[in-house]
């Protein structure tokens, strides 16, 4: 893509809309809520009301971000749509999609699977870790002074995109931009503590069930876990508790492969892989799943003692190779 | 302290030496080695032999580092001794302090609380992160290009101290340094690979048995762990294990006071304070302990039941102030 035109020509667009609604995916992570916050104050330093949206409730987490907008959000019936870090048209949720997904002119995203939904125009630069990135550069061309609220928003899409800067989607340009954003004022030591440093007692007490119980195969080169449904309850867990979870058994010393089962409520289970050279995907679609080389899942029945040596014989014969 | 001067004046330094040995502190940590590496790396593209000192081992996984080191490494009799990440002699360990501390000629440092040990000269700047982002700036005052190699040793450091990018120390120096790194090849998903996402099987089993005896208190804005000498034996544990587990209370969510007892050779239990606004070092101080706002400790007999309620009845009492 030609990607500095498309920034101005986004901008060109937003300029001439009023009363815009800004779409973000559901189950809202720090990028599309920072995208989209972050675009809502800098419209309206120039005067255009926009509301933020998302099928579900914004995160507690994010209140930083939802708190000042709260304050300032008004009543409209919007006239524009966009989108902000939402490949396709199912990540805006099912009411969302219904309402809004055909009215879609501007979709501003970083994922390279965008579905090129939008209508008038999509933005769309793979080669940035975040959608955040893009909106730094759209602030700019809309000629907007980046202010302390904006920069933190744009820092929370940043460093949760990256896992602080850790991931392979870093890029030189991600850090500059942090610079930056240190020197507009952004509180990032206590957005950081938010992020990445904050566990609730239920992920807590999950994590030691699910310790408690891990099992070692193929000489310490596979660990498992599994989380049943009587855990969760004792737990008090939710979704997120769980994500964060699994991908502890790959973290172990050594181990080339982490397997998560979760017992799901129809007594099934939901098998993830972690994994780094081993391709996890090929591994999954032995038994009917799929997904990424390093991340993949599939959902079988059975007990987890089958599931297990199952997925180990498959992984000791695919490792033997 | 006038750095950029320092810095040519270090640079003027080690152009004129010859056999150096370059001194880390003891437990060596990502900053102290990166450090020492990278300007062992630039003085030989220089000519000037150079050896990494340390009183202890090299940890493993600092092996990309000291792998091609010891491919090259030479033997000589030091002219001239430096150290880096050093703030006190003390800190070099006894037998390198007995031998060298007395003839250090250049000490280069980020600590506030360097001793000024160095016969002719000191650089040290607390406003660094980082020592390594010292070593940068003066390997480029030797004229020196970097290659991968230095690039990744200093990016250890970089990353190592300020926990990726995450904690206050970090500064828009410490991301434009970054991005140049990057820019340089270095294989920064790796390395935090290495160092942020990696648990040894003993830290895992130490966790899961400290977070099984987890106990809260001030409803909920306390919460304490003990790790007993039966623990670590069991979990098979170093010191660098249990140094992962001490954090680990305070990050959990309403926390505001992290405690960890953990049973000494002794008996006796040394108790690490961790807290974001309430003042652990005043908490410590009250039993006879001392150390940072955030983070302090202190040594005591008794039992672990009745040091928790001591500690418990003393936060109460500051947290009602």
């Amino acid at each position: 893509m030609n990607e500095p035109v498309k920034i101005k020509e986004a901008a060109r667009m937003l300029r001439g809309m009023q009363d815009l609604l800004i779409l973000t995916h559901k189950n809202p992570d720090g990028d599309t809520l920072g995208s989209g916050f972050a675009l809502w104050a800098a419209l309206r330093a120039l005067g255009i009301r926009a509301r933020v949206h998302n099928e579900g409730e914004f995160p507690a987490k994010y209140g930083f971000m939802t708190g000042p907008y709260f304050e300032r959000a008004e009543e409209f019936e919007p006239r524009h749509i966009i989108s902000v870090d939402t490949a396709a048209v199912k990540l805006m949720g099912e009411k969302t999609a219904a309402a809004y997904a055909r009215r879609v002119e501007l979709a501003i995203d970083h994922h390279g699977t965008n579905e090129q939904y939008a209508l008038s125009l999509t933005v769309c630069d793979p080669g940035s870790a975040s959608c955040c990135e893009l909106i730094a550069r759209l602030i700019d061309a809309l000629g907007v002074r980046m202010d302390t609220y904006m920069a933190n928003c744009i820092y929370t899409g940043l460093a949760t995109d990256t896992g602080c800067f850790k991931y392979s989607n870093t890029t030189a340009d991600s850090h500059l931009l942090a610079a930056r954003l240190i020197g507009l004022g952004v509180d990032f030591a206590q957005l950081n503590r938010i992020f990445f440093e904050t566990k609730s007692r239920g992920r807590i007490r999950l994590e030691q069930m699910a310790l408690a119980g891990i099992e070692y195969a193929a000489g310490g080169k596979i660990a498992m876990i599994t989380i049943t449904q009587e855990m969760l309850k004792r737990a008090g867990c939710d979704h997120s508790d769980i994500e964060g979870v699994t991908p502890i058994p790959r973290t172990i010393e050594g181990v080339e492969l982490g397997v998560t089962l979760r017992e799901l409520e129809n007594g099934n289970y939901k098998v993830s892989l972690r994994s780094f050279e081993l391709d996890s995907a090929k591994l999954c679609a032995l038994f009917g799943g799929g997904g990424h080389k390093r991340a993949a899942g599939f959902e079988c029945s059975g007990t987890p003692h089958d599931i297990k040596a199952a997925v180990v014989a498959a992984a000791e014969a695919e490792m033997a190779k």
